[in-house]
């Protein structure tokens, strides 16, 4: 499947999601866990348009996702540094889902100096993340 | 808004809508009225790329749908065979919508011969109808 800018672009204005989970998690000293994921959810019978999605950024899986829908994820830090954000600094979305994509970067160039590994940091991420994804279902 | 090719047909991929409605209508000598749309609903946040849309194509309306949902919508068999059509034959669909874009093509095809006009061609139509949009929420 030849993907091209425009179209994922487009598509991702449509069924991308950027979102960022914070989870209590015993393991870590902060008390809680960052999940940043990238995010795009198909009906099966369009996961191979999920998989040209993963070819196309070189990074990220494709899995079931509930019942009969798929997903395309990228949950690296490093591939949403080098290659996600990248992507759309160049590609500006025309939805407001732009919004949300810069908030996103906000909170992976705070992990990047391991501000998700401190109190303060954590409280940060969460005000962010607070913001996103407003008035649009996951 | 300055739209692209690539972005409209992602963007399409993901949200845009191909319907035939075929409704009990006393006027018509068939008894039933044909009713093909293309639509794109959002988001109101989302209403000024519906309206991107609508001057890309020059032609349909922009409307609120159901409560805070806008859609972009194109009704007109001329505009349907003459702009929306060629386009989607130019810039093909890469998700199973695509499918369901060629079906609606052949409906409008009949329409154009006025087969929606006869008993035999409504049989046709809602035919065609039937096989389309499966597994996809409106």
């Amino acid at each position: 499947m030849n993907l091209d800018a425009g179209w994922v672009t487009g598509f991702v204005d449509g069924e991308g999601c950027f979102h960022v989970g914070i989870n209590p998690h015993e393991d870590m000293k902060v008390g809680y866990q960052v999940l940043p994921e990238f995010t795009v959810v198909q009906h099966k019978r369009d996961a191979q348009v999920l998989h040209g999605l993963k070819a196309y950024f070189g990074c990220g899986v494709v899995r079931t996702n509930h019942g009969d829908r798929w997903a395309y994820r990228v949950r690296s830090l490093d591939h949403l540094l080098e290659r996600i954000v990248p992507f759309f600094l160049k590609h500006t979305l025309k939805t407001k889902k732009h919004l949300d994509f810069m908030k996103f970067r906000d909170v992976l160039l705070l992990m990047e100096r391991g501000e998700h590994l401190r109190p303060d940091g954590i409280e940060k991420i969460r005000r962010i993340a607070a913001a996103m994804n407003r008035g649009q279902p996951r």
